[in-house]
């Protein structure tokens, strides 16, 4: 199933695409509660799709493929390295990533990302498959110059966290593989990254088991899992898409902060 | 005002402590939507101190005392350096900490502690205090080892975010000028830490300020500003103390996570 939020006529549901992705069957409910289908089908011309979570608590990790810590020439850490990103960062397909007035470097990172469905504390790799509830592409924008100097310090927040810095979708695809799927980012159309989720360090899996070891994962969180290589700058007028196969095309436009 | 959130008789309510601490007024609403008197006192003895938020955004600073980044052995960063804290860490007063079974060094950190009144983007220094709600006490405790580890990558989660790892509390004290207050920590009653806000390296307006020209601040969000000299380990049986002239004292026993 491929579950889109969107709004039509001021309100905001929860549906599901047609076979065809003309129209979305629209649900009551949210899919952590309980999606139950109204019987009515809006036209995918009338919707604004929106960011598949409203608020969500963003959990990511990084340098969880070697491609991308040979790029970084970075070692393999000796732990799992995550952080987090505030709910405020996150946007929806074709909403603009804003390039900061004062920015010099910001990069995209195009990952899978898992939705989480139910509470989840201590789970087994084994496990985890039953506390998610699917998957949606993310872009891990990043400015690289306070990202730098914020980890010289040990931390990270500005970095990854700015307004717009976080977008997800375009839809929660349920009963995915997430094990080699097929991820592609594109800039103005070329393609930069070209990977799969069979590369990933950490698999889904292993990710949800070792927050879960030490913090509460709750519905609606989500976890980014990592980029490949061939992360690179942005400027505003681009238009970076990440794609993942089974679950469909993120696509964002960059454009210059308001002064 | 010290605005006290708390559990009666089942329910949750808002409420203000009495000039004698002997009861709470009641209040309908919520501090950032609006509260007013319901016109009944609440006895002390029967009520539950509740974390003054439900499910906060916790912002934390690091290294913004020079007495801590002396005892530290670090340099003043280049940048304001800040990570974000689940909102799962955190417990509210008399609520235990609880001691990871494969913790090695704990450490306590006392704090003042920032609650965000209205949501906030590019404020000026000058008008961050419209902004503020008011102010509590924190503990930012931390899991060294981990956060060492984190860190040498350039991030950090694990070390400040596990379950409980985010002590609140006891009130929002409003009206308050947080530039001079006096901060101490003790360990089973012996004083660790004894310093004033006076000396941030960044006061509260500035992290205000700093933080909301990069990202949206939120009613309800909290800032953590950061710890002075004297962090130390505690241990399973510990009893830490936070206290915080105009506001009062957060206290949280350790106990050992059970198996």
């Amino acid at each position: 199933m491929r579950i889109v939020r969107y709004a039509v006529g001021g309100e905001r549901h929860y549906g599901e695409f047609t076979a065809d992705d003309t129209g979305i069957a629209r649900f009551e409910g949210d899919p952590f509660t309980g999606l139950s289908p109204v019987g009515r089908i809006d036209d995918v011309g009338d919707v604004t799709v929106l960011p598949p979570l409203e608020s969500p608590r963003i959990f990511g990790f990084a340098y969880n493929y070697a491609s991308h810590i040979v790029e970084t020439d970075r070692k393999v850490p000796e732990v799992p390295v995550c952080f987090m990103k505030p709910s405020t960062a996150v946007i929806g397909p074709d909403e603009a990533i804003v390039y900061p007035a004062d920015g010099e470097l910001i990069h995209f990172e195009g990952e899978l990302v898992v939705v989480i469905g139910k509470q989840a504390r201590r789970v087994r790799s084994s496990e985890a498959h039953e506390y998610i509830l699917g998957y949606t592409c993310g872009n891990d924008v990043s400015d690289r110059i306070v990202q730098r100097k914020e980890s010289a310090f040990g931390t990270l927040l500005i970095g990854k966290g700015q307004d717009t810095f976080a977008p997800l979708g375009p839809v929660i695809s349920t009963g995915l593989d997430p094990s080699g799927l097929a991820l592609t980012t594109r800039v103005n159309g070329a393609v930069a990254q070209s990977a799969s989720t069979a590369d990933l360090l950490l698999a889904v899996p292993d990710l949800v088991s070792y927050l879960s070891r030490y913090l509460t994962l709750l519905p609606g969180d989500v976890i980014m899992t990592g980029t490949p290589a061939g992360v690179g700058p942005i400027r505003p007028g681009d238009e970076v898409e990440v794609e993942i196969e089974g679950i469909g095309v993120l696509r964002n436009p960059v454009v210059a902060e308001s002064p």
